[in-house]
């Protein structure tokens, strides 16, 4: 057991990562197209993954850009879209990676509530009305981070109308899509959408690793054209050696073996932390996730988190605080990660969190 | 032999790259340490690798950022330090993507003539006496992009004197340093300074390969913290796959032997560049370079050089024209880039310059 468990941490734990198949992807790469992993390479990304990205979306290769993971995707598209004082709505709570990067372009964020099926569609309708005139709208679709929240397939339509309406970007922010455990997976917006109104980001560190940094952008070919002029200027070009290799591991099939082992695990994980939940802090709410890393945890009203925090660092459990993910509000409300600690660990890690609420409660 | 011959293109050819080298320390990497390969790791870059680059460079640690290619450190750098109407100096010409990047930021370039011994400080002395107050230089110091010229070590003092009296960044932009094939190696401005005036980048492209993008900054550490902070807003963390297996190819002596490799390929690369000139187009002027893969060649005053590139590229030979690394000028220049052609190719290349030569003259 470790001396300090966290529910911190956004990754997986080693034991789910597919070494091998990464060795064994890492030699057929180099040996498959030696000149292709070796080289620069285009902004657009290598090229055989580009191909698989844009079949696995049924869409044209000129709609995808392979980027340096996923938030450099994100931050190419704000660069793009968002000027200083431009409206942007988000979820709230949101990742806090998001807010700090819209935050740092100047935008003036709207924070639309979450509920267990999505962004409050209703109140950012009422919002629209008023008009706020959004350059973007930020959606995570799936188990979201930080509330491990799914959106319903009629506020995924909801939302295509009202971009196509008021004329603003849906920025649907997918990493988690193929890590659903439970539950019936749901169209993309991007898959509903007639090619205008979406841009959809993903990536390969919830599926292959972290560290391989592969992720990518599928939009209109005008806007991703765009885009990889700002990618050729930054940096030439994405990593060949890791996006091939990434290639590899998808190709080879090797990605479904990885996917299904992760699955497994996770909810192995999620179900030891409700019922841990249940069992030792009866005091918490929380809606379980069908899918991703994440759960959000109420505790009763006038809970200070910082001072559990404070309180379970001291039991050696730590978590990151729901005032993270929120312009303003979240001070009895934490993000509780499962995705890099064992059912054991889960379970342990519960009740030292009990022990702390127990010591301010 | 290619259909088109380029001398369009610094890189390598795939026959000087170890590609089998490659393959040991990917495997090594996921073999020696599965956690920090696969994992998002931070900002600074994975830590061995670091810790190597710092010990190369005889700093400490903390003055080290590892980032995706020496670009994107740049990228980072100016976004720093270079903001709008900002004075900055430059080589006259210079790398044409440094140019467009501190175009883009809105910076005030001040570009002071490159001679064969590196830029002109006498020039940027009267420069800064005349009341121009730089932000940062940027100087290429070894074979330089796209001259193929050396700073000389007396002009590197007179840069660190001027920077210190003027209070400006010396950026010694330094991917060619490792690959020199004749001459004396010369101290880094990095070396010669004492912490508080020079911020280095250099780069594996050159000795490992360039699909691997990994480059990095050496700076105060005051300066690489902030950096630091904005590259972790933007990706989280760099390519960790690639940056452990750069640092097994580093550690395990094997970027030696492929150094050797590359610097004997380029030296025959550019002998037979400066013999085939001589023989076939002696109207040509040019200093051989003493390493890297860039010569700047000039052809009689007079001589349109985008006329020269449309008769070329109808015989088969393609190149750069001298235009694109100056804000004005150049119509006579073009760079040529010896590092992908072979000896062969070369002299058939500067065979179909020649009679394309005669076509315009």
């Amino acid at each position: 057991m470790a001396d300090t468990i966290s529910f911190a941490r956004g990754a997986p734990s080693l034991d789910i990562v597919d070494v091998e198949g990464l060795k064994a992807s890492a030699l057929a790469a180099f040996d498959r197209d030696p000149a292709g992993t070796t080289a620069y390479g285009t902004a657009v990304g290598y090229v055989p993954l580009r191909r698989w990205i844009a079949e696995k979306h049924g869409v044209d290769e000129s709609h995808v850009l392979v980027t340096n993971g996923s938030m450099q995707a994100d931050a190419f598209l704000f660069d793009e879209l968002v000027g200083h004082g431009d409206d942007v709505v988000v979820e709230k709570p949101s990742y806090d990676r998001t807010l700090l990067g819209l935050r740092a372009r100047g935008a003036e964020i709207h924070a639309v509530d979450l509920e267990p099926d999505g962004i409050d569609t209703a109140g950012l309708a009422a919002l629209l009305s008023g008009g706020v005139r959004p350059k973007l709208a930020h959606i995570i679709p799936n188990f979201q981070n930080p509330a491990g929240y799914t959106l319903s397939l009629e506020k995924r339509r909801a939302l295509l109308e009202l971009a196509g309406e008021h004329g603003f970007t849906l920025f649907e922010d997918d990493p988690y899509i193929d890590i659903r455990f439970t539950g019936e997976e749901l169209p993309t917006m991007l898959s509903l959408d007639d090619g205008t109104r979406v841009v959809y980001a993903s990536s390969f560190s919830k599926t292959v690793c972290p560290g391989v940094r592969v992720g990518y952008l599928v939009g209109p070919p005008a806007l991703i054209g765009k885009i990889a002029t700002r990618a050729t200027n930054t940096y030439i070009g994405p990593n060949m050696v890791a996006q091939s290799l990434v290639y590899d591991f998808c190709a080879s099939g090797r990605i479904d073996a990885s996917i299904a082992t992760v699955k497994a695990a996770l909810k192995d994980r999620c179900d030891a932390l409700v019922a841990a939940l249940r069992e030792h802090l009866p005091e918490a709410t929380f809606t379980p996730p069908e899918g991703g890393y994440f759960m959000w945890v109420a505790l009763p009203e006038g809970t200070n988190v910082h001072e559990l925090m404070r309180e379970g660092a001291e039991r050696g459990v730590v978590f990151v605080a729901g005032t993270d993910f929120l312009l303003e509000g979240g001070d009895n409300a934490m993000r509780l990660a499962y995705s890099g600690v064992t059912p054991a660990e889960i379970t342990e890690g519960v009740k030292r969190l009990a022990e702390a609420y127990r010591a301010i409660a």
